[in-house]
């Protein structure tokens, strides 16, 4: 006997298959446009990294009718492919969206299922934004639930619970009835991707993909009339329960269409783990300030949030990935580079002998009056001088957002080198203007070389 | 700091790759003989389940060069889609074959991605034999390794571990090399499938379907370089940690080549859970035994092993699928028709008036001292006699194993109202040779229709 379950499933379930589009607040639909555009350029950024390129050699042979875009190439493939493959992509150079609350990059699994369903069944843009931010939605509050029992424990959420986001998505675009959006969560449920031990290999890129292609093959089948549970999430053996130590089920159903989890969703400014970005703004503004010369620096000591060290304590990064879990290798790219864009986090850029012999002088300590989104760098010169600099509020965090005119910025550099000036401008227009566009597909389409 | 780990993932994969056909002992080759054929007659007789229709009508538009069959049926797909709808329709019945320690059917998961990976890439019998064995080595073994914790938690063990054996036997055969069987394993371990509470939906046999399709797809995106962690199963964020709250993993490598998990693989007679076996086991002999006439039995009380009423304790079951987790409808099916085959687990079987009316005069109580492959019935008839029959080891258990001829009883049994006679003795006879077939794609071409 089971004790009788508030039945959060088939309440998500009903919010999603009843809202409307017209309900959404202007604001909320503006950051869901901040989303897509800041999702796009990372997608289009990262698409030619090897990961991409293995992903596509192993399962292009398997792939179908070629209808979807791999945004920033000339490939097309099936739209199931399309939303992993662009999942990596968005993902592969750690500069896509956080929920800064559960650590989920929100867009990966919902937009890379969105764009490429777009592909399969045409699709206004104001039902493509409502869609994105109820994928959104579903994901971030589940993801709320469990956290942080169930990150603790090893999951990667963003593909743990970006699953969900996903399903949910697409399954309003598909006009499921609340049953079949139900099974759609079931079928999610039982597909979670990502373990956290993935860290600095590839596959970390693949959990928001596979999380994306799960998703959408979820309410495929629902749509079909594959049956699954309907107390997927809240059930003796569902997926609160066996993914996380605990869970507060509230989070799911509280208020929803009163307030939206897309209002805090945050943008990187710094291609690699958000929990280093405090210690790199520092590092730049340090620098700046004191027209810093690497040469005369004796030691850099950090002091940081107790996450910082436990998600990117490599002293010895190999790679550019692994140089994303250092921030070591952080703060010494920061003061001798004067960036944290995706060039800094290269294997060339991690392996550079100045770097690598700053680094070594880099130390860090775990302060745990700090806020996650706090750092603070004290520099010792040869000359014996100290330098000190305290970020409260590191740039991209809720308190200091980037404006639109900076997710440009970072979309034009990551999209320049790919798609050329021109298109890439062509490309950023028509994603502002989503809410405006007949068939979203013209946008896939606008980023494809 | 982590402490050392025995580095049990590079210890499974070194043993997958170096292991040699030669080696294989002949009961252990004849062993995988046995699974591989039932699970055909399995994955044919349950070509026609609206799982499969509807996964195909889901799906189908997705799929890729059609070079691989869907067994029993007329379509063919890609490979990766293939993997998922025969691994669907060989557990739709619940019919397929248990590794009884884990309760891991085996064959869903490794048989599917391999058949359609025969079907990519030309594959020689016995390599297909020697790819069974070892796949089904590992998912065993990673079961033996986290049950009963993890499938307790409510892990669908069969997906959750079956994704391994998937990856380890495609791999095998993609020829991969130690570091990338690595990676095969930890693409597998960061997309486990399957929670129990997807029991008695179609989301059950979509499990060991996605595993293969997962599994798969690890194998194949190793083979092209894309990097995963190389301590997947023992790291401290890895899958053992991360899915099971207590795991011995000395299971997973003591042994490796000496003993084989697949020589204790046991097959189902009846088309429902295992743990209701010797239950219908002891109705049918005793029904035998008495020549009963249902009408004048007042009450039936059985007496189970405590895993039966955790897992098959449904009393009102309201269709074909709930019914196989019905101790109670198996017990009043197997009285009244005298058999256990997937025609007793029909809708229609299972909402037989009569067949209720006796199934609500059914009792179970829960008999720690019994073993699992144990049941004890005691029939009240109307006169007031009592008729008792106890079962120590049920048909299909380790100590009363089914014999080729019954293997064979059942395939046909599974396969000729699809195929047809002549075709499915065809079928079976090839399925017997497998292991000097020069081309294993002639056995999965002559299970089409």
């Amino acid at each position: 006997m089971t004790p009788q379950q508030d039945p959060v499933t088939a309440k998500l379930a009903a919010y999603i298959v009843n809202a409307k589009s017209e309900d959404l607040p202007v604001s909320v639909r503006a950051e869901a446009v901040r989303t897509f555009v800041n999702w796009v350029g990372c997608a289009v950024g990262g698409s030619r990294h090897e990961a991409v390129e293995a992903a596509l050699a192993a399962l292009g042979p398997f792939a179908g009718p070629p209808r979807a875009s791999v945004l920033g190439r000339s490939e097309r493939v099936d739209p199931l492919l399309a939303s992993l493959l662009n999942g990596i992509s968005s993902h592969v150079f750690d500069f896509d969206d956080t929920h800064l609350r559960t650590v989920i990059h929100p867009a990966g699994p919902v937009a890379s299922a969105l764009l490429a369903f777009a592909e399969h069944q045409e699709v206004r843009g104001e039902d493509f934004v409502h869609a994105l931010v109820l994928g959104v939605e579903t994901e971030c509050r589940i993801g709320n639930a469990v956290f942080p029992a169930h990150y603790d424990i090893g999951w990667h959420i963003t593909g743990s619970a970006g699953v969900f986001g996903a399903a949910a998505a697409v399954g309003k675009l598909l006009d499921l009835d609340a049953q079949r959006m139900a099974w759609a969560l079931g079928l999610a449920a039982t597909q979670p991707v990502g373990l956290r031990e993935m860290f600095g290999s590839m596959t970390k890129s693949f959990h928001p993909g596979r999380a994306a292609q799960n998703g959408m093959t979820a309410a495929l089948l629902a749509a079909r009339g594959y049956t699954s549970s309907e107390q997927a999430l809240e059930a003796r053996r569902g997926w609160l329960n066996v993914l996380s130590a605990s869970h507060d089920s509230r989070e799911i159903t509280e208020g929803l269409g009163e307030r939206y989890e897309i209002s805090v969703n945050s943008y990187k400014p710094f291609a690699c783990g958000i929990v280093i970005h405090p210690v790199i703004d520092a590092c730049l503004q340090l620098r700046q300030r004191e027209n810093l010369d690497c040469e005369t620096v004796r030691s850099v000591d950090l002091r940081v949030h107790p996450l910082v060290l436990e998600l990117t304590g490599k002293t010895e990064p190999r790679s550019g990935l692994e140089g994303k879990f250092s921030v070591y290798h952080a703060a010494a790219v920061a003061l001798r580079e004067g960036d944290g864009g995706e060039r800094q986090f290269s294997d060339l850029a991690v392996l550079d002998p100045a770097t690598v012999s700053l680094r070594r002088r880099v130390t860090a300590t775990v302060d745990p009056t700090l806020e996650a989104d706090a750092a603070r760098v004290e520099i010792e010169l040869a000359d014996g001088r100290r330098l000190r600099l305290q970020v409260e509020h590191a740039i991209g965090s809720m308190h200091r957002p980037m404006s639109n005119s900076d997710l440009e910025h970072k979309f034009i550099g990551l999209s320049e080198d790919i798609l050329g000036q021109a298109r890439t401008r062509r490309l950023l227009d028509a994603c502002w203007q989503i809410e405006h566009v007949e068939d979203v597909a013209a946008i896939a389409a606008a980023a494809r070389t």
